[in-house]
């Protein structure tokens, strides 16, 4: 597995990954123009992406989809360089008639067995696991 | 710092990254369409894009502009559940006007001291760096 940037002027690269196309580029502040994500929050892009296809995998198995899915992963920087996540949190916010008890078991399934990136990133930092269903917080032995 | 997907349809999500959009899908032996990448190639766009926008950044304080510069992270899966990667290695391809030996001290900043993503990454396993220059690898004594 690959991906390869190649400059396409100034701070901007383009970005192929199994032949699919995106822009990468720095901040102003950086010297860039802003025209596509910085590489580092990918990382959380890659967390967020891995845990939603997993959960949506495994809910549409157990005949649960929900009415909408959202998964967000955050992680808070150190300041001195290399700068680094000092820890990850991965909020699943989902709505519809699913139950709360399926949700927690595929964010779990996703968690402990299926997630390859959540298991390379937890060598690094510890992932922190959110549950939000129809707007309410809900603990994972619900 | 954060990164959010949104289920669209199917398997197809939408990526947010600072305001910038992608689509991330699966392929269609689990269930995509292929819209867009996968997430687990993403923290290898996430690190090939780290690594160059340090060189790039180095190489014009060094005021030693290349005439193309690509560089590419890939590393082979394990077989088995979760699957990660068992080992990285970043190739950064170069051509121009610019001496093996700058090029080479950029690349060992970024790898050392700048890349946030390898320095988390190498926590998993290790980064080896290759470079190549106007089509000849180049040993880092060089």
């Amino acid at each position: 597995m690959d991906s390869t940037v190649r400059l396409t002027g100034g701070m901007a690269f383009d970005a192929e990954v199994a032949g699919h196309h995106f822009t990468i580029d720095a901040k102003a502040e950086h010297g860039g123009a802003d025209a596509g994500p910085t590489p580092k929050p990918l990382i959380l892009t890659s967390l967020a992406g891995c845990a939603a296809m997993d959960v949506i995998s495994i809910l549409r198995k157990m005949r649960a989809e929900p009415a909408t899915l959202e998964i967000s992963a955050s992680g808070e920087l150190t300041d001195d360089h290399p700068k680094v996540f000092r820890d990850f949190t991965v909020t699943v916010v989902a709505t519809g008639d699913v139950p709360a008890k399926k949700l927690w078991k595929a964010v779990g399934l996703s968690r402990d067995r299926y997630c390859g990136v959540a298991a390379m990133l937890r060598a690094h930092a510890p992932i922190t696991y959110v549950v939000v269903l129809n707007g309410e917080q809900v603990p994972e032995e619900s």
